[in-house]
């Protein structure tokens, strides 16, 4: 959340805030902005909502959705930098900060890549906090390995590789809610979801993402809301 | 300190760095990057050099030495924005944030106007920290309304107006380090400096200021120590 | 028009651009990348609409409506940048280079400035084309002044001090497109628009300025082509 | 050349300017700003020196030293921009678009995609201008199978693997003149270079590349132009 950047509106953020837990919100390098980040954290507040810092790829027209050559230094030293300024803004309201999760295509190549997935885990352990990630891959080895918290995620209106990985659009794109409290039902029920190729794979999760840039989100997260209810 | 950029160097902070006591350190809006910025804090812990932050405006091909008409609400945010960035180096480091101080002409549009100065008075009473500035200007005036504590500074490398106000000039120039000594002594003996048309004006100050990016910082810092020690 | 941004839209492009005869597309610096302004020319190709260059201040946050003292040579440097970035896309289009615009606070900068709007007019100069502004403005009077041609723009959705300079706002809003209509069958007939004030101020002009980015441009835009066809 | 950024110089274009022909002239992206370009492109008209067009991946943090994913579509979208940004610069100066070489990382990726490749290729015909390119790689096979000239280029400061794709490293490092000198007279007596393994590859150019961000570079330049002269 928080991802709208000067006059550029982005997202739904008015209308999730009230169906959530806990938001992630951007950093200013993917999306936001510091006038954004304020507003965004003011709104959580509002509706009782955690709020996580989710840092990205400094990448404002490509969003954080092209995957860039870092170093382990430099990925760590972003996080650092991004993660450090959400804290500004929870500070001037009293929130804590409440877990990082990396955006994007910062996400996806820490989830492959156990040393790019270190500098995230040292500054959630300077903060104390858990990393949200996909649980089986550098997300969870590196964080468990360092004793830092870890919640998997499960995503609703992402498509899953067989092998478990995410398949990120560099576009939004509307989800049917139908289908996202059905695969809430089964992942909470059976512990699996159905890959893009049919077949079942399992999953762990501790948090369900609903992503805030497509058009339906506050459907999307309503329907899981309910899903979960009735179980 | 910490004002380069990337692969562009800039400054003399490995040379400044063990003679002062206090760093104010760029936040990636003038200058400075998150690689920097960590390198930066290193520096100063491996010194024993206490860190304020130095926010400046969103402007790196200005340096921050371009106006900009923000309200305050915008400056307040993006001071945050800034400060908490700069935490999130000082966090790994286990350092204490010590002080606020805008940078540029971020510094002289707090200076001359009490509304944009409340966004910094408001982000160091989160912090608990005090904000560095001009004494007699709308830094001290705020600053002390709000109950937040103020140190004054003193310049030896910049030129003051009759009415006290700072001469900035876009590109950094040597300063003849025994005048910046011999200003030392006067500010410090006699509560004076000489303004640019001869007139003394008086100097109240808690931290004297030496830009690091004049060619021969190092030597200026070194001359207005040796005064401090001589008096 | 063209002031998308990555993945976040804005404005009623595809609605506006079967409606008028010039679009002023943004070049990257107040808003716009490279993939949205070769989009912005294909679409103004695409509905025989002629493009000029409308460059803005290097201010993605702030839209570039947040006014920044820049030297002379600065204004002409970012406006020679953004007016050649933007005649890649027209060439690869073959299409020409029509007028120069300034955008926003660049807009209002160069209208009260002469020493700024001559980088705007050598710029032109070197194109061979006009540059768009207020009459009697700076604009008017140094484009004259260097045998440049001038054109004279009416805005139908935004107001005038009794001076006649505009009144400019942070944030888009929308205009009663009727009184759009008014405001410029009485600029064409009587050359006169009514002021904010309420006193009439005269008014010369060759092109009708309508926003893109209020949420009825398109509707405005067709009031005013009425009005225009019904004199 | 022009890779300096706002008040941080770079390079050592003064020194090197008299001792070359022809310049690469960084767009902004990587490196560079408005009045950096404007102050190149004159330095090389001073001088009698041809400039060609250098755009970069938009990310000066890194200089354009870090991979990204990018489509095609967007590879030529961000060197369209650049080129045109820069002969905002030449047509102010009279001058000529002499060339477009891709820069660092951009370089690199269009080396060896020939999908990237053809958006450069494509621009470069619009503008009638030649592609400088790693002879035998995708630089040159798109370019002459699209009909646009190409000039092999040699690289006298940095290092060959065995199957003539070049080592780029972050970081500029000095080079030793003499080597220069030596691979300067081996590729044109025998056309080839010798690779990092030892071995010899061929080599096919029309351009001899210095880098204008090595310590020595002018020294490097000096010495290949006296093995030149000397043969």
């Amino acid at each position: 959340m928080g991802e709208a950047f000067g006059l550029h509106t982005f997202g739904n953020d008015p209308a999730l805030m009230p169906i959530i837990d806990v938001a992630n919100v951007a950093c200013g390098f993917h999306a936001g902005d510091p006038a954004v980040m304020e507003a965004t954290v003011a709104l959580a507040k509002q509706h009782g909502v955690r709020v996580g810092a989710h840092p990205g790829l400094p990448d404002l027209v490509g969003f954080g959705r092209r995957e860039m050559k870092l170093s382990p230094a430099e990925v760590e030293s972003l996080i650092r930098y991004q993660v450090g300024a959400l804290t500004g803004f929870l500070r001037g309201h009293d929130l804590p900060l409440n877990h990082i999760k990396p955006h994007g295509s910062l996400y996806g190549m820490l989830a492959r890549d156990e040393e790019l997935m270190l500098g995230a885990v040292r500054v959630a352990r300077d903060y104390g906090v858990p990393v949200f990630g996909i649980a089986g891959s550098a997300h969870q080895r590196v964080a468990e390995r360092e004793g830092v918290e870890f919640v998997g995620e499960l995503y609703v209106d992402l498509d899953y590789n067989a092998d478990g990985g995410l398949i990120i659009l560099r576009q939004p794109h509307a989800t049917d809610p139908e289908a996202a409290a059905e695969r809430t039902r089964r992942a909470v029920l059976e512990g699996v979801v159905a890959a893009e190729d049919g077949t079942d794979i399992p999953m762990s999760f501790g948090s369900i993402c609903v992503h805030s840039d497509t058009p339906n989100a506050a459907l999307v997260a309503r329907a899981v809301r309910e899903a979960l209810a009735s179980l």
